[in-house]
């Protein structure tokens, strides 16, 4: 049993679950689309798109706990709406360093897809929109993608020493891209 | 690495945001008033509450995973409104099995408290109300107290492998408990 004065004081922070606003958020992780060479098939309209305004591509809000095993990372994720030519909006997609690790993603907001890959070559997809939990299990690899036209925003907890491993994909990219086609969401 | 068999597949699971039903949960745990005695200090009202109609306490929904490291537990937990004399409605409270986990528990609706205490002493609580994200830290066990007029609605998260130790708080007991007195909610 740890000593008295190591244990952590319970505490409570505010979300709002219509728009994912997290107001006492202390770390606050932006990227924009300057950020996400090398992640799209088209990067020439990805370079038009930098050239333009470099909008802001997605936001990450924390208010963290220690990263040591047992406790539970949390945090709000808001990827914006938009195409890069005709490929949707999406974030880096990472496995866990500690691979073995899952992830619960809560979608409060929006429409997309969570887009995930095994090392050895797995591929699944599911959709987010509000309501919806989507269970990324140990070992998988994943991504958000927005496929409509507002943030897709989503309450997402992890343990909290499980890491981010964004190099395998940056190395290894997703099987499957996922595009609007005169409307149409393709998986492909 | 795993190989590719032992893989879980992702999987995605709806939750209603406002209510907090989960229609597709296969796990059903009811706890009825009958199920609660020795938590309450007035034991002669908690008998009466039995004879009228023992009524419905609490529910849990769950769609289970692998109770086994790295995969993350979920649930909605749903307690309903009412006093035994003077007391709150309440859970039973537990400490995790393996002790060192966190569990995390965002409000969708309704009112109350979550108390929780130390083995060696400390007590806290904090307000739940739809929107608040409790953070109970490892070591903590935790108990929720509805002290609105409906139901308390929670979803959270621990790790899978975490375990519930009900028997400890059998024997301990909480240091304070929550009332509702001349429609004031009292913690003494």
């Amino acid at each position: 049993m740890q000593q008295n004065a190591e244990i952590m004081t319970p505490f409570g922070i505010e979300i709002d679950l219509e728009t994912g606003a997290m107001p006492k958020a202390t770390n606050h992780i932006k990227r924009n689309a300057s950020d996400m060479r090398g992640y799209y098939q088209d990067a020439d309209a990805l370079e038009r798109l930098i050239a333009a305004a470099d909008p802001l591509h997605y936001e990450v809000f924390e208010h963290p706990v220690p990263e040591v095993p047992g406790h539970l990372m949390y945090c709000i994720s808001k990827l914006y709406p938009g195409t890069v030519g005709r490929e949707c909006f999406m974030t880096k997609g990472h496995y866990h360093t500690i691979s073995e690790t899952a992830e619960i993603y809560l979608c409060l907001r929006g429409e997309g897809q969570m887009v995930m890959k095994t090392a050895a070559g797995r591929f699944d997809a599911k959709p987010m929109r509000r309501g919806m939990m989507v269970y990324v299990p140990p070992l998988w690899a994943h991504r958000s993608v927005n496929t409509g036209n507002e943030p897709l925003v989503s309450f997402c907890v992890y343990p909290a020493d499980a890491g981010h491993n964004y190099g395998d994909i940056e190395v290894e990219g997703f099987p499957s891209r996922v595009f609007l086609i005169d409307g149409e969401v393709v998986i492909r």
